[in-house]
């Protein structure tokens, strides 16, 4: 074997790579090792990362105590591949997750592994959905992300990447997210006229599909009493709820469930992104007991069984979610956020904020501003993406185990970046 | 943080594991570890895999020189979530496919990642060819299999797997595979017929989809001749020609892509299995440059940059693919398999087989044999799977890097397996 | 040549006739001559008709102007038949329905036969809107009746009638007709934001279809404002607007369209029901000539040429529509309805009306009520029908050209009825 | 009323008819009356009619036995327009029905009256199978034409007007008509084989619809025997079997049903075109008794009781098929025809022709003769439309009724033309 003298720079990417590349366009660094809420080019400039994998980085980048359980196991030679076959490795995650998770919260869920993205859970759950009720058609709200697959991507909101699909997509009906009227409108007004007129046009659905928090969205929070309305509304009418909780799992809004502090319990709930815990692919499809109608094998995927990940992601259970240190940590943290939001929306015009636990969106109403903040907080170490239809919010999904001081750090970074991009009006007089 | 006891038995599968579970119910060991071709159970007993991952292990689990890399990796901090970020990483794995394989053989193809599983790639695929066409309609083979999630499953043949769509899977139409009436009609005399015709009612594809070599569909082979008549068909009506090389790329058939033997160059490929080279995921669909009309983001997927797969990725391209030995290795260790199996189909009577490189299929006439032989073999230490509409098809897939003399042990095992469940006639004399 | 004694009775029907058929069920009359406002059944009852064909008969059965010019076409032996062939009969109807119709109205559209009814109408249109628009979806309202094939049915709103599609109804989306929240919520608040919100998930339509007054749907009038608002929500987003005038159009509501009133033009128009003006099959497209972008043949039909039709279209036009002594006379008696139904609402309890022109709804909050004062009134001579997503309204459609006195004989019939099915609380003291 | 005075020329259909007009590019005189074989334009130029309405006028223009009973019935008052009430027309309609045509044939159909058109019955007859077997997919034939309407086009072949749906057309399969091979492919193969093979990818149909003769896909002649296996396919397959008779109906191929002669019972039936005789708008669905599963006005239609149609239908049934005289003039008309077409076919290189009782094609290799040869003929006063995917058949529907002295004359004005655009190769010598 030879190894080849690989030289890499810019224009590898440019050359070799597709033009469907993003993120690496907004921030141009050339990235190599990362650790807790840093990461670290190949000149050596440290970023702090506000961004999280999009929030597959909960517990930050190479979580120590994960990474020894994932070293431990390549070097033993765990199995690294094992489709759905029955693994130590994936035993003792379907325990932990139970003894963990599941039975302290008292949920009663049966647990699939789809393939290993957001995308595949969704998919799984879509389907699972349909065989339940045998009808097709799907509820999705204003602004939601469910992915780019072609069922996921009937539910999601953006109309680029719907286009994207190159075939119209069906089965899907929009109804407005909580606030979407600013409160002006009744929440399920029209949600529940269409829904009980037999007149209505509305083909009836199998199952509502919804994010708590909708991060791609644009940071729109749906509240608790929303949230239940639609949980009943679901109930009464027969019709499954799904809360996708590919982004806001895992601890995002503090509770390990984001639709927890709701006390609602959704028919079925798709994890991914945090839930391996160190950034490796992993995906969960969890069903109350009675709709596990699945036929053996009727859904797969090759990485179903990505053993690694479950080694890490038992790891991160155990570290992260024996107690309640994490949530605490999150309900602070978050408010530290909000806090700082508040002053900066405060000082500079057409700026508002929101969010739930440690997803934050802070708001311009000159939407070109938000990228333009991020861009100058890139120049300044820090990572922060936009979010939302027109990329008007930037989002902030920072590790849940980020120090305070570089909490701190990373917000007054932004903080500048605003106010250079929108400053504050002169006061007139002291 | 404490660590649970995990007590992990049969039984933590059935009480928490969706009943969509398969191979496990086939293979009821509790596995551990892996090396090479062999797996080892909680209990120290080893397996012989012939099954590789269903062709993610083409080089064996966990190869020690592409286990180094990981560990070395993973010590290091090496940034293991990046989304599409450059990453070192990243950019030594294009660099690395770049120079020892396509440049050698004088593709070009620009390089996505979409999200690290098949159906992910095929699913971008798909969107690729209908954006660059303006047309919806795909055409697929009979007893095609290219993934779960929606999109892919319009273009999968088998009838239960379709079934689990819930909704009705709609723009494709499938078309005879080679051989699909044992050469007595002519090869495209129906597909070439209903594109010329315009009154046929077909409506006019995108893109046609095709695997070389169909492994779940039971095995089906397809003749490099046919495979150029496709190609030129393609062509001549400007529809795209899709060759979905996840499970027969990355060496299975000898050379690192299927399609090469053909002298076929498609337009779009995807690849994902053995394509990270360690059994993690990772997936890339490879377009020609002029067929790259993506805009940024329009297909994206949180895990499509999962560097540690990257790692390996590369290791495995710069150990395997630096020479020709490996292709050379296929060819002969698949002339064993093919050589065992004529053995076998001359002794025993309803039998046939298949294959080319190391995909092999034993094909009963009497289906329920085959699943009958699988299960006898894995009581000898023998992992073997099914495949085909009727589960008639034993299907090989052994690591390409298999010893021989496992190879042959291996075959043997399966070999008096047949023989229990499809006794060789007694000769009246001798 | 031999003609059979042929004995037709109650039992005819049901031996022979599919479960489909539904109006003879409430009616069991077994019906011969009819005249004007009045239909005769074999035994000699007669019966005064509210329902006109269900808007068929605006100008009552058998008008003896246009029955002349039918029989002298007939006698004459006029071509019956003609495809798109240029005849006479056509031509005529195309000269004089510009010269009495479209040009006094400054309307200028071009004419589209296709077949003779309204759902074919429909189909046309949509057709058309999405080859010009190059769009799929199509927003339609609650509560819409347009037509019972597949391209119609998806735009109707009644859920057992779409269920009979068998297959899941696509590429369109209900929107909230004039009133559906009883003027508490905005008129477009929803659509208009649905469509500005990239983020929204609704696909962009290519048309909006709206009827001005839907009939089926229960009497549910569309006030000129809302109208307005929608034209010009439809205009400022290219989307095109459908209006489906096939009941509510040739007068109904007074003027010849139904939209007049309200000073729009729609782009696209459908015309059937009373256009042939005694009850012979004719439908037409009307469109703006800009978007005529046919090709030709690319939408026809056998009957689209029904040249009787076109005969007895041709008179009614010159007989009603040659002055505004017609519309008058809609207003006239569309009062002494109003005034009636006023009267039974405040008599009765639980009752409302709706209507404009001469169509007209009597509501039942308890809806099996309607059905079973029409079943009274049908046993006192009266044919009235009842619509709405629970039957729960009494629909009038009386001949345009009842007389008064026939007119306020049927109203005093249906009085009577509503107070046997809901008798007037008896008032405690004078 | 004023009657206007109409002029009517030339102008009036181009300048207010949509460019969707057809049949009167190439026949562009204006018509005016008809009788029997022949129709006459304004200037009072006679022209024999070969093409018939399409189909509509098997009995000729204007019979006057029918004549006679339309004025009667119209003179009477007769009720025109009665939705599906019970009238005495229908009645006498589904009872000469019954006793002139089912019951002699055996046939045990219930008879649905769906809107007055072909493509009416043909989507109720979709919608019906549909219902049944709780299924979405149909298959249909190469070259088929079952409509316009949205679920008729999707078992369409013609690309051009399949384009004008403007969405994709979904849930139909084609699959290749009898002889679409020439011969060389057994009949079934691809069917049987992709229905039986749990792999194909095939969406299990609802039902297969076929016209026993494609008239506008170019006088393609299905086989007893292909019938024969078609309707055993459908049978052990529990696939409905649909005949489309709404051309070939009504003695066009000699017996009354097209189907009579295979031997075979449909599931459904749909008839239109000639069945009311004088070329009213009629259409009928007939169904199994047991697949009545209809619902009352589950489908439904203003025009499906066009009572003057069930009169002139009543009295064609009567005159026609009384006895078995129509169809023994259909078989020597038809054997003329042939013979005339062998001549010309002997004569002239490059020519074919096929066709059943008094549908006949005449085939030209190179197509655009065929268009030529027809506007030769027109000129000659002779009316013959072309078919099939490129236009390249001359198809004749005459009359049934034509004098035989009139189709002897028709087929030498067509020799001649033919004679014109595709010469007879000198002889050498004589």
């Amino acid at each position: 074997m030879t190894t080849l003298e690989t030289h890499v720079d810019d224009t590898t990417f440019s050359k070799y790579e597709s033009e469907v590349r993003t993120y690496c366009r907004n921030w141009p660094a050339l990235f190599d090792t990362a650790s807790g809420s840093w990461i670290t080019d190949v000149d050596g400039k440290q970023y702090l990362d506000f961004f999280a994998g999009a929030g597959a980085l909960n517990y930050g980048h190479n979580d120590p105590t994960l990474k020894d359980a994932l070293i431990d196991y390549v070097v033993r030679d765990g199995i690294t591949h094992g489709l759905d076959m029955s693994t130590r490795a994936k035993g003792e995650f379907l325990q932990t997750f139970q003894d963990r998770i599941l039975a302290p919260r008292k949920l009663d869920y049966k647990v699939q592994f789809p393939g290993p993205t957001g995308t595949n859970a969704v998919e799984s759950a879509l389907k699972l959905a349909r065989k339940v009720t045998g009808r097709e058609s799907i509820i999705s709200f204003t602004n939601a992300f469910h992915g780019m697959t072609l069922g996921s991507l009937s539910v999601t909101g953006n109309a680029n990447k719907r286009a994207g699909a190159g075939v119209p997509l069906v089965h899907s009906t929009p109804m407005p997210f909580d606030n979407y009227f600013d409160g002006t409108v009744e929440d399920f007004g029209w949600f529940e006229r269409v829904l009980d007129d037999q007149g209505s046009g509305l083909n009836r659905p199998a199952a509502v599909i919804v994010e708590t928090v909708q991060g791609e969205g644009g940071v729109n929070v749906a509240r608790a009493e929303w949230l239940r309305a639609l949980a009943e509304l679901c109930y009464d009418r027969e019709i499954l709820l799904i809360v996708d909780d590919v982004q806001m799992g895992c601890g995002r809004t503090g509770e390990f469930f984001s639709f927890e502090f709701a006390g609602i319990t959704p028919d079925i709930v798709t994890l991914s992104k945090s839930i391996g815990g160190y950034g490796l692919p992993l995906a969960l499809t969890l069903m109350k007991p009675e709709l596990d109608v699945w036929s053996p094998g009727e859904h797969n995927g090759t990485f179903r069984g990505n053993n690694p990940a479950f080694v890490t992601a038992t790891a991160a259970l155990n570290k992260f979610w024996a107690d309640d240190l994490l949530t605490r940590d999150v309900a602070r943290k978050g408010a530290i956020i909000a806090e700082a939001f508040d002053e900066i929306c405060t000082r500079h015009p057409g700026m508002s904020h929101r969010g739930r636990g440690m997803v934050a969106g802070l708001v311009f109403e000159e939407a070109s501003l938000a990228a333009e903040a991020c861009a100058i907080a890139y120049e300044s170490g820090l990572l922060a993406e936009t979010s939302g239809p027109n990329d008007e919010v930037i989002k902030l999904l920072p590790p849940l185990t980020i120090d305070e001081d570089d909490l701190i750090h990373g917000l007054s970074i932004l903080r500048e970046a605003v106010a250079v991009v929108n400053p504050a009006p002169k006061a007139v007089t002291a």
